[in-house]
């Protein structure tokens, strides 16, 4: 019935740095003990201590690579899907492959891919139509993300809600196999561009001329915007998903959102009459790990059981930008 | 002879911002007149004063569209294929369409792609394979950069180099016309990873931890370690590009190189028994200006009408990560 490119996730890994219990942030920045989890709806979250974007994302790889005993030799291409980044230049990818065990012995490209916590999202349709089992036989896709770095300590909304988090996951070209990429889309709603932001360290407001302020060089969002935007576009944009195809998004096993918020979670839980437990979250004890929450919490529900092989999955979230994005693949 | 991908590049556009010569900077840093020429190869090259990424980005776009009479309704993707952006979060393409003229009143996706210098090049592949005349019918690829913010005044070999420019260029799916893609490809040499960088202003030396520094948030290069690595991997990468390809690098109509630096450029044109004007060359004139480099040089040798419809030209360069990229065209 379903349709679609033959590409098969055959890996994970990944690497969480020190958990973070809520009660170290609320003691440390002045708020009442059991807010985080009433407001931001996260318990635990992990941040980094001595790990960079490259050495966690390296150690993800390493693990995917070591789960489904491929050597990296058969790699094709690394692709970095992330919105932060060890340095400005060079891109993301060619530092945690320079970080890899053996990973100056080969000269894989390596390619950046962002459209912020959607950038998973991104790199799998744009890796699925890579993979033709010629050129491009074996994908790596890493999402290492230290948000911890950015936040603003007087903002108890975002400093309560992220967490640091890498995973790799290994797709391939697989003909004779049964799962599949069905379809991926994006859509970019300008009117949201200014509600989550960084605004200072790029070269609008480089470091040359603005000197370091909390407000400038931390992330900033507007809540009530990007819930009140994601509300509007979301059944637009599933309604653009799914059109040409023969299911509906109820007739997913399993729909993996990004873990924005708890307001956000609780919003999309509530545009449609899901099943139970159709839905996956991670929120509770990872936080919102920008791009790597969509595959992290993917990887968490295949582990548990709650996804098997065969099943139709949507992965799907709303990012800066204003984008709503989506993959929609038989795992 | 030559099999390939039905895509035909339908529209070009470009933004450059005030012109400087290379006597003002060599008055402003105290260097000799005629010392840019010399040793950089550079005459004049543009640089922003008001001007964004995101700005000239756009410009760049709502030309293209008006030199092919494309509406912005017909855009299927945007990428920005870049090393600069405006702001570290939302991602730069979602920030050039919303300062599109009209670019709120669509959807349509927005999404980076970063291989630093190579950017384009990267880009260009990926769209290739978007380019499926269903979902994606027109892809704009945008290369905006903004290289002067991040310049070393002490640093003369690269003060006086780089340039900023924006380019769009508009792909799009066409069966039954005569361009082609062909092939694209990527190699990324990890032993160079660290020569070309800018270290602070991401997550490992974040401005929250590190003030201002010259040397840590300014673009650093090991020269000399670049040009023996790209003396070292360029027949490498060409042997393995072309392997599989009936016609040799000097079958080709046109080379349209990144303008990395003069002594690359000598250096590449010294590899192999190329033809007068064959390797196309706009260092003089415009400087290197990134990713913005090989479209803006590919631009001009069309409507200088070195370049003509037909013509088979590969699109090659070196970037920061330190990778060997590119891709073969009809155009």
């Amino acid at each position: 019935m379903l349709k679609g490119k033959p590409v098969r996730i055959v890996g994970f890994g990944e690497y969480l740095p020190r958990k973070v219990l809520s009660s170290e942030i609320e003691e440390q920045f002045g708020l009442y003990t059991g807010w985080s989890e009433k407001y931001s709806g996260v318990a635990t979250r992990h941040h980094v201590t001595f790990e960079t974007n490259a050495y966690m994302g390296a150690r993800a790889v390493e693990q995917a690579l070591a789960n489904c005993s491929v050597p990296l030799s058969e790699i094709d291409l690394l692709i970095s899907a992330a919105a932060t980044y060890d340095y400005p230049i060079p891109n993301e990818a060619s530092v945690i492959k320079s970080q890899l065990k053996d990973g100056n012995q080969f000269t894989f490209p390596t390619i950046d891919i962002d459209s912020t916590c959607l950038s998973f999202v991104s790199a799998f349709e744009i890796a699925a139509n890579l993979l033709d089992g010629k050129q491009y036989k074996k994908i790596i896709i890493v999402s290492s993300e230290v948000s911890s770095k950015g936040l603003n300590p007087e903002n108890s909304e975002t400093v309560t809600l992220f967490g640091d988090a890498a995973v790799a996951v290994i797709v391939q070209y697989d003909e004779d196999g049964n799962s599949l990429f069905i379809k991926g889309g994006l859509q970019t709603y300008s009117e949201g561009v200014m509600d989550a932001i960084i605004e200072g360290g790029g070269t609008k407001y480089s470091f040359k001329d603005h000197a370091y302020n909390q407000k400038l060089h931390s992330f900033a969002m507007n809540g009530k915007n990007l819930l009140r935007l994601a509300k509007k576009c979301i059944p637009h944009f599933m309604d653009f998903f799914f059109r040409d195809l023969p299911i509906s998004i109820l007739d997913t096993d399993a729909i993996i959102p990004h873990q924005a918020s708890k307001a956000g979670l609780m919003m999309f839980k509530s545009l449609y009459p899901f099943r139970d437990n159709q839905v996956k979250d991670s929120l509770c004890s990872l936080g919102n790990c920008i791009a790597a929450s969509i595959p992290l919490t993917f990887y968490r529900s295949i582990k548990a059981g709650e996804i098997k092989r065969g099943d139709v999955c949507l992965l799907s979230g709303t990012s800066a930008g204003f984008s709503i994005g989506g993959v929609l693949i038989k795992y």
